[in-house]
């Protein structure tokens, strides 16, 4: 180890320091917000100052945990800036957890304070597990909301309006836990991931300089429009915000998510750029055919799970510019970017689909392998679990030590995932190492059986899941959801698969002797297929 | 300070990880040598660590200075990246000073090692001072040099060819020293500065994302051509050769600068991005008269001084992108660029002029003010002294602790240029502090007057200097080269400066009184007017 100095103006990688603000005087972005409030980035940099002014009038202190709970709206933004910048640790809940569930990740948290929207009161009143909590900030009316015994209640613009706008920020370690939010685990109770300010800061800057420099499309530039799709709480929006921020671009808040509304700001704000899972586009291409929105040029980035290739068509015939990454709760958020060269651009759409459902090559700074069961790295060509090295992978699971040691085994942080690079440098994602199939002795991918049942004409989605088979070990069980009063067939659905099988792109064995029609499919809290909750209903177990 | 906590998978900030081979198994772009080599970028990592393992065994050890005297060449990009990252520190000689200037700094920094183009032997005989050195390689044939006593000899590509294609590379903090160089200072002997790893890191990022989100002109991405044109020993060639290798783009490296060198590489390699001063676009352009090259859509960054309005036209009737930036060898590189926005770049040309000839605005993570002689701010249209705040300036001058303090009075780093904003937050550079004539109680800038006698027709380049005067304390002295074969009038000079006062430009008492005809103008090592020769020999006084 060499020793290294600290030199005369040395610069800590701090959250705070993610501003335009910090180095221009003018800055042409506005925040705008689904309630109709609108500010300037100066005005954004004084509502940060008053929030944690107001946080440390209220007794906050540096290093509390402060856990919020909202839709995607500008409070949380400011939430995003000032308490970690004040030394606090924001805890992001996902509020789509039970109330129970919500109440465990706050009460594991050590969140002694709670910013709230009306709507999740009810999460916060007595009751199992108890909560520790001091204090209560509610944004706007809390009704009829008792507060538990001992627990001081305060609204979010009053004490904002009563605070001054500038705050003196603590000097912080870069390495300080800046940022805390659960993974909606498949099993037990949800986990705890953290990062620190130093993490945050160069994801933010791996992402930025990843998307900037896209040749042929995907780009993100000081011109665009960002509004997010994913919500806040769920891997800090997978950063973007403070992506946008940081370059000062408009960007555009829209509360809860409702499909009209979403259109709407996208229409009247003019938005470019925007990310979400493969449900929310789905639902979003749905309500285009109710009501005429021209989506064409569109970027929109697709992650937290598979780009179903019917739905990438569907996607790329309204014009929209739709590609693909990965990362999971446990990564910050991205490690891998889906960007096509001006050649794969100028291809015809049905050639670009497969490019542009992948998850595409690992962005500046993150490191990618494929391994085999020994941790030894598999070729290209070859499955492997996902396995990464970056600047911004959790250290671990919040007080949970063998956890992290099984996520962190041999040095690479384990995704769970089986994929395998292409030829070109580009990861595909075959399967959830519990969801593969694994049948005779090979592995047989769930999510390609899946991609090929998407495509079949009226199907909406589909789930393939495993079912034990004494001779095999297991065989898949293929459950579909036709489209809208679309007559679906078991048999169309076996052809296609046939058919597929003919063409070598699954093996033989690959087709389900099992089809279902079936009306819907169980969703987890972040709106992906929930298999663990499937199996349950439709095999009985839980794998 | 709150503390903070080393997680699992730390990743220090070094330059090693500035490689587009670190995460991905194919990368498109070459890097080309003016010698007709070309490699790819998985055989640059294996050159780079080739290099590191010959020096290794030539008896380099972690913690040496290594100074390397070259034209730009690949071995130069080699060495960036192999003996920083092997933990010693590279210093880049600025091979255009005096001989004796040159053992100055060799000797001041340190190092025991030189790596050198045959070039350069004739600077390391035996001579005043004397060279503390224990070994020279020279990249080719050292003819009839005779090595000082006790220095050994080796040759570059053989002690490379001899050694593995991996190397070990340590463990190395990323605060620890990575290079070094001299500035050619105006008085005195050269000043050594110095960057970390992790300045070099975050200067990359924060070029990278500036460059890769500029929406309208002068953007960087992954399918640009890059050639330098500003030396690799300058300021790391203002740290592009670290952005281009992370991008993984085809970068070509012209060796010796020769104008038809450098256009015929531009034309053949397909070059689409550089930068240089003034003083080398002004030859360009020159030769590009003699030999039909299309610049047109070229991107051109000017730095390292003022950029001429009448140089800028004629890049711009040439079709180039050009564009300033701004900064100094004590900031690492780059602290501000200018890019136009897509309204300012669909004005007419004659509009864009002055924008394209501004620095523009800090880029990310850079702060900078101007300040007057008290320290405070000045506001936006006033002058003031530049100074900065970022993550990549130079904690000190090498072992000058006085120079050091005063280079960083106040906790700022000040420039001794003096600026204003102008009112979109863009700088302007309207003096050096040492350049600025102060008459009758106010500060007249040399820039401005050189910028406007450089819009007459006929005129190559001008210097104004400040004369002493009895009554108002300096006056100024314009001094003008004409172009080729023309017969150039000092009435025509003084007729347009004194429609410039007419129409508000300057101030009447900014007409100089003495303006002569000169044949030349002397140059600095790195091709930029040198205003204290220039008064030396005009005014006879050292200011």
């Amino acid at each position: 180890m060499i020793s290294g100095e600290v030199p005369n103006g040395d610069f800590p990688l701090l959250i705070r320091h993610l501003m335009p603000t910090a180095n221009r005087s003018t800055v042409p972005g506005e925040i705008v917000d689904a309630s109709g409030l609108r500010f300037t980035y100066p005005q954004f940099e004084e509502r940060i100052a008053r929030l944690a002014g107001a946080l440390t009038a209220c007794g906050v202190k540096p290093g509390d945990t402060v856990a919020v709970l909202d839709w995607d709206t500008h409070r949380y933004l400011e939430c995003f800036y000032a308490i970690p910048s004040m030394g606090c640790v924001l805890m992001t809940v996902n509020v789509r957890l039970s109330r129970d569930q919500v109440r465990y990740t706050i009460d594991h948290s050590g969140a002694t304070t709670v910013i709230t929207h009306p709507d999740f009161l009810p999460l916060l009143t007595a009751g199992a597990p108890e909560l520790n909590l001091k204090r209560i900030i509610v944004a706007g009316d809390a009704g009829e909301f008792e507060p538990p015994p001992g627990v001081e209640m305060a609204e979010y613009y009053a004490i904002a309006e009563a605070a001054a706008p500038e705050f003196d920020y603590p000097d912080l370690d870069e390495r300080a836990r800046a940022t805390m939010f659960y993974t909606s685990g498949t099993t037990g109770n949800p986990k705890g991931v953290y990062y620190t300010h130093r993490q945050i800061f160069l994801h933010t800057f791996g992402v930025l300089t990843t998307l900037g420099t896209a040749p042929a499309q995907g780009r993100f530039d000081a011109d665009d429009v960002y509004m997010p799709m994913t919500p806040l709480f769920h891997a800090h929006a997978w950063g973007m915000p403070y992506v946008a921020t940081l370059l000062g671009t408009k960007q555009v808040y829209p509360g809860r998510y409702k499909t009209d509304v979403l259109l709407r700001l996208i229409q009247e704000e003019g938005v470019t750029f925007s990310h979400c899972v493969a449900s929310v586009l789905r639902m979003l291409l749905d309500e285009v055919k109710v009501r005429q929105v021209d989506l064409s040029g569109k970027k929109m980035l697709i992650g937290g799970g598979a780009l179903p290739v019917g739905l990438a068509r569907s996607a790329l015939d309204h014009g929209i510019d739709i590609f693909s990454g990965y990362g999971m709760s446990e990564t910050c958020a991205v490690q891998t970017l889906n960007h096509l060269t001006a050649t794969e651009v100028a291809a015809p759409l049905d050639e670009q689909l497969k490019l542009r459902t992948r998850p595409g090559r690992p962005i500046l700074l993150c490191t990618v392998r494929t391994a085999a069961p020994d941790q030894t790295p598999t070729p290209a060509g070859e499955e492997g679990e996902i396995v990464f090295r970056s600047p911004w992978l959790t250290s671990g699971y919040w007080r949970d030590p063998d956890a992290s040691d099984e996520l962190w085994r041999g040095g690479w942080l384990h995704s769970g995932d089986i994929g395998k690079f292409d030829e070109d440098g580009a990861l595909r994602i075959t399967d959830r190492v519990k969801d593969v199939i694994k049948t005779g002795g090979e592995w047989l991918s769930s999510l390609l059986l899946e991609s090929l049942i998407s495509q079949v004409e009226g199907v909406t989605e589909s789930a393939v899941i495993a079912m034990p088979d004494s001779r095999w070990g297991e065989r898949p069980l293929a459950l579909v959801v036709p489209s809208d009063g679309y007559e679906l067939d078991v048999g169309t659905i076996r052809s296609a698969l046939t058919e597929a099988a003919a063409a070598g792109v699954i093996p033989r064995y690959g087709v389900p002797e099992q089809i279902r029609i079936v009306d819907e499919l169980a969703k987890t809290s972040v709106g992906k297929l929930d298999k663990k909750a499937i199996r349950a209903r439709y095999v009985g177990q839980v794998k």
